[in-house]
């Protein structure tokens, strides 16, 4: 099998499960228990935040472990969302390019909450235009959502500079770094975003674990509300072992040599778009031209139905995506390259290529000549 | 070690860490992928919720995966606010003897979003008064949300009548069973109740797993907004090896073996109440009288402060617990106690003995003998 689905989810490396297994077997106590089975949980969960706080360069107090990106997104826009709006503040401005969460986030907080939401479009190229996002923040905005590195195009928004106009009117900004956490190097304390969400399992941990990290916790409304858990803001017993293979698998690709092999990627990614385009000249990258993550290529084939394709691709042992896993099931055109282009032919007709670690320059052979050979057959 | 802190957290069997393995490993794909490896996952996904739905006795399209009680409870008790608010109806009817996941989601509901609670008191035997709930119900009630079976003292409230009741008059029920199931057979389909949270931990799954039961999922309001997972009713990347261990946990638990093996821990936990009574005769069990869960014994040794006594056996190697271990940091006086005696002290001075399929009756021996010399010393 050739797996090149990256963005939706990747495997758990061996070392993260290792670090795991104790905290599945023997050391199972809770953290919030006063015993040494319960000390020593919350040590780990300690240990676990200055590694993480060392790699993302934040304090530890401002990270929050939850079940994944759509809590930690749920829970950045509703706490931005509720406690704007007890000063007269309702409006969100986000894009047009976003994720689901955020998308249907905001949706839920314009249905059920009197929130007012505008999602800027995206230029052809998935980029936004800073001068708009500057003229749509309101007197009235709570937070500004965007996402950092696109899940479909993998194309990477400035995030410091839009941070920079937030910071100047005194607007609150979440970054999705979903895509971006366990790729590039970042900075939270330097990047001067309020909230940052991110995903353990896009990078090598398990399923079910996500990190928000928060600048100032000070006017946060949880989203879970219990036991007094993470310093009461986000209640719950913790997923010890999870976040101990978060932070293994965070430590893991900040590595030189993980760093490197992100480096291998991207020239097989681009590898990959140079070679297909000598075999089939009419193929288009979207988002060709912008900054993009060093892994994802999201290509407009003319002609091939993307869904086709992979179910084609899938039955020769290649798992590619015809858009965001999140929405698979509905089968719709790709709303990123939709919004994009406002082409619903090419948004049908785009495949999502998402490369991994574990990915070789042969799979790429494998993968351009099935594509040519679909191409011919369709 | 001896380990008797059990409605705290549990170990995870081997079979059920067994069973996650390879969705740990090889089989690590996203369930909403449309390739072989996401397939694969959505079957066990479906394998397990039909497996928890033979268990249960409901419907597997009832059944919702969330992280764990605290995001059931929070998730059940806010969708039926939210969408009884909307006709009118913002009072919930609760009681004083809850969970701190219930009472800081009502307390949040009251401060933010205009709920009317009504904390209804328990008993000195930290039972109900069902004529006190029908006369608390009123025309604006969105929810009646009760813990079934209470995880200090153990006492077990009457939930068919409690649905009975709800039924009559046409209000929601939300039941907290976390400390009932994969204790006790249940038939949600035969109960009544509208809402039903459970969590994975605390019957040997893993921390980070648990379950919402919905009965009808028409007015349902989702906690969590994003992908279509779960028919939309709650958004995020499944957690797919805890979710088939969620499943192989359960399913053990409802074994006749278990049964049995629930029987004898029942028997222990009352050679443990008995023989203490002979040791140290002004020791009184908490919710003597009421029908409790199997496993637990809440006691009340006058004079001895129950952190101090937790600390001392600590120190001997015996793990117990002054309270709810999701109160644990604050180290105040139990609330449920509190509730039910209207006494500081004896809140102060109780202490709670949870036994589980691993414990014995040396280790009840040894238990009884540590706490003699300890009242000895003190």
């Amino acid at each position: 099998m050739i797996y090149l689905d990256h963005n939706a989810t990747s495997p758990i490396e061996k070392e993260v499960l290792d670090a795991m297994l104790p905290w599945l077997g023997r050391t199972y106590g809770n953290p919030s228990s006063g015993h040494q089975l319960g000390r020593s949980a919350r040590k780990a969960i300690e240990e676990a935040k200055d590694a993480i706080a060392g790699v993302l360069d934040c304090s530890a107090g401002s990270i929050v472990f939850t079940s994944g990106a759509t809590e930690s997104i749920n829970t950045a826009i509703c706490s931005a969302f509720f406690s704007g709006r007890d000063h007269g503040c309702n409006h969100i401005l986000t894009t047009s390019v976003e994720h689901s969460a955020t998308i249907s986030t905001c949706r839920f907080l314009e249905n059920m909450h009197g929130a007012e939401v505008t999602y800027l479009p995206a230029s052809r190229t998935g980029e936004l235009d800073l001068a708009e996002v500057q003229r749509h923040i309101r007197a009235s905005t709570c937070v500004v959502s965007v996402i950092w590195g696109n899940n479909e195009t993998g194309v990477v928004l400035p995030a410091r500079d839009i941070a920079a106009i937030c910071r100047e009117v005194g607007v609150l900004l979440h970054l999705d770094a979903v895509q971006i956490v366990g790729k590039s190097p970042i900075s939270f304390d330097d990047l001067g975003a309020d909230f940052l969400s991110f995903s353990g399992h896009k990078f090598g941990a398990p399923k079910g674990i996500g990190g928000l990290l928060i600048r100032n916790s000070g006017d946060f409304v949880p989203l879970l509300h219990g036991g007094k858990q993470q310093n009461g803001l986000r209640a719950g017993t913790e997923n010890v072992a999870s976040i101990v293979g978060l932070a293994k698998a965070l430590a893991i690709r900040s590595t030189d040599k993980a760093q490197a092999e992100i480096l291998r990627i991207k020239k097989l990614r681009d590898e990959f778009e140079s070679r297909l385009a000598v075999r089939i000249p009419d193929v288009d990258v979207n988002g060709q031209g912008a900054i993009r993550l060093p892994n994802t290529s999201n290509v407009y084939i003319p002609g091939l139905d993307s869904d086709a394709l992979v179910t084609y691709l899938d039955q020769r042992g290649i798992c590619v995506s015809s858009g965001s896993a999140c929405l698979e099931e509905a089968i719709t055109p790709s709303h990123v390259v939709l919004s994009m282009t406002g082409s619903h032919e090419r948004a049908s007709e785009s495949v999502r290529i998402s490369f991994g670690l574990d990915n070789t320059s042969e799979e790429i052979e494998k993968l351009i000549n099935e594509i040519v050979l679909f191409r011919e057959l369709f």
